[in-house]
């Protein structure tokens, strides 16, 4: 049984998972690890009620942003000093592309493929709008060719969030030296999921999001990566206090903080911020091969049982690399997600017809997989997904 | 005694507060209402543990900017469905200014004072780089009239963070209404403090901060607020799923939500907004006009003292309007902050020579304060603060 030889078995203790449910839903948001619990208690009861304002000394709440950055650099492959936690991703994309549209000889303009996830794309567009720089959506997978050939910045998630197909970052990464280009990776859905080694592939500039397999907490802070050698050319679109090079000077003119912590703006949400940073303990000393690994593992597992059941997947083929979310697709997905929620299978609708499981390794067993595959199979042998209470829809899905 | 008769006394015991400690930093950061303990426990222990990502629905998370923001907008005297909790002080601004730079017929300038919050001058210059638009410092108290000779969007404190001079809003908008310029309010001194009515005063576009005097905890969300009949007008520059109208269907193109809604950008920091809506709790049914008159007489006592200490203070004066701080001015303004917070009575420095007092009128007795200056007293008659250990800087101060 693969539970017994898995180098990982031993996390799963750290999460208070619910009770009699398979959470497949890691990669919109993870479940609570226990010490994420005990951080934000202890920033609530003690730093906050005791404390009061001297904990942005005493607690360290003003370093926070670089201190739990730097665990995050050990998750992705890169120097301490080269994360910052910070807004949302969203934001930190737009900062990371305002920043670099004005690199020197670089061509003004924003790229975007339209596969890529909604919102990088309305903020690169408006980001274009603002700044009168050129916006270019290109088709899916074009993205780098349009890099190659006419510079510009290229957003892009690493995981497909539909797919979870992987990019190929050291060829993005040498299609934006040509035209003096740049690319920006959305580290989203890859995030302590696999095994990231940004410097090694060469990347320069990355954001992404802690609430999925990071399981950092409901809207938990995003995070910004940019290499060493690159930041002290890039200027924020967004500067704030915290990001200033003397946040108490109170100067009337903006000064960057050095490296990467100019990029945080306004102040904190440090309850929010301190949950993150409890969650982090469970990666403490990971081998994040060994998450990758079993991941794969997982996918691989789920592939050859859609496969038997004759679904069809986007997702990258058996033995193929691709981040932890696998997906099958099927007209009736919503009330078949549906019928597997009832049986205590929590998995993800995508409109219009996609299931996406996301296998989490530090809490799931293969075990708890097989069951939901059993269930899934169960489910569409007997139709049991046809009954019409399946097909209420809920206001959000 | 005035204790005796206080109309807010029941209050006081509704916070969690240090002992033996007079805490008059509630100007920069409000100590934790009981019930927003409480309500970051249960967000993080039942909502997120329990359940995990159904929380966005089940327990509302979806809709939390929007239900804040409704129990703001009774604070600052709007409807309820002109205020949106969102981001950072900094970064609302910033929304505000950039989309109300679009605004037909208006000058594409942007106006500050060189005395207004630095964070804000920051986020003001730079959308000025990036938008192409016209920067304007104008010196203290000009920018009223730079407004309606020239037109623009003039960024602009309610309450001055050092002095607590409260300025004149229909003043402000009628000069906003010639040459069609705009005003955007900084409320982050004046929420909680003062009796706004936004409403019967004119005003269109606001945004302020929670963690002062509504109590909302370290780095919680700010708010925006938009005039109802002026929002549809307005184009967010940094669009995010959630301002989107149907954040589900993941359109490629942005459109955005109705109303004010539109403001939110990526995932909200659910845990800090959860501790702020258990802090509003304490303003339930609450009398703003009440809470404006205690602060007016904690500060009234304030001046006084000084005045018979022969302390200078840049506060407006005796029976004057202002903040819900008062401050004085002392050339070794470091080292007497130090030594009343050796006595117990925390009080805020800030650079060069300024001591504020932050009069919370929730938590403070009038004997609470009434100490504090029998203290400052003592300590200024006996020359205690000139101990050498006074003047050993903290970090940060």
């Amino acid at each position: 049984m693969e539970d017994s030889r898995d180098l990982l078995a031993s996390k799963r203790v750290l999460f208070d998972l619910p009770e009699g449910e398979t959470y497949l839903v890691g990669h919109s948001l993870g479940p609570p690890p226990r010490s994420a619990l005990t951080g934000v208690a202890n920033t609530a009861q003690s730093e906050w009620k005791d404390g009061l304002v001297g904990s942005w000394n005493s607690a360290g709440w003003i370093d926070l942003p670089g201190r739990v950055g730097a665990r995050l650099a050990a998750l992705v492959g890169v120097a301490s000093e080269e994360v910052i936690v910070c807004d949302s991703v969203s934001l930190n994309i737009y900062k990371l592309a305002s920043a670099l549209l004005e690199g020197p000889g670089r061509a003004r303009r924003l790229i975007v493929e339209e596969s890529e996830f909604p919102t990088d794309q309305y903020m690169i567009e408006r980001l274009a709008m603002l700044s009168g720089a050129e916006f270019l959506r290109a088709a899916n997978g074009q993205g780098r060719a349009a890099l190659a050939s006419g510079g510009g910045v290229l957003v892009k998630s690493l995981v497909d969030f539909r797919t979870g197909a992987i990019e190929d970052v050291p060829a993005y990464e040498t299609a934006a030296d040509q035209n003096n280009g740049a690319m920006i990776w959305d580290l989203s859905h890859a995030t302590g999921v696999l095994n990231l080694q940004l410097a090694d592939w060469g990347a320069r500039y990355a954001a992404g999001c802690t609430y999925k397999y990071l399981n950092g907490g409901p809207g938990a802070p995003a995070f910004v990566y940019v290499r060493g050698d690159c930041i002290e050319a890039l200027d924020t679109p967004l500067p704030g206090w915290l990001g200033h090079a003397a946040p108490f000077a109170f100067d009337v003119s903006y000064t960057p903080a050095p490296g990467v912590q100019r990029f945080v703006s306004g102040t904190p949400g440090i309850l929010s911020m301190s949950a993150l940073s409890g969650a982090l303990d469970v990666f403490d000393g990971l081998d994040m091969s060994a998450v990758e690994a079993k991941a794969q593992k997982l996918g691989d597992m789920c592939l050859h049982r859609f496969a038997a059941l004759g679904l069809a997947s986007h997702s990258p083929g058996i033995g193929a690399p691709r981040g932890g979310h696998v997906s099958f697709i099927h007209p009736s997905g919503y009330p078949i997600s549906r019928a597997l929620s009832e049986r205590g299978h929590k998995s993800d609708f995508r409109t219009p017809d996609i299931i996406r499981f996301g296998l989490s390794p530090l809490f799931l067993r293969y075990v708890d997989v097989w069951r939901t595959l059993d269930d899934l199979a169960d489910i569409l042998a007997t139709d049991a997904w046809k009954a019409p209470r399946f097909n209420v829809r809920e206001k959000v899905t």
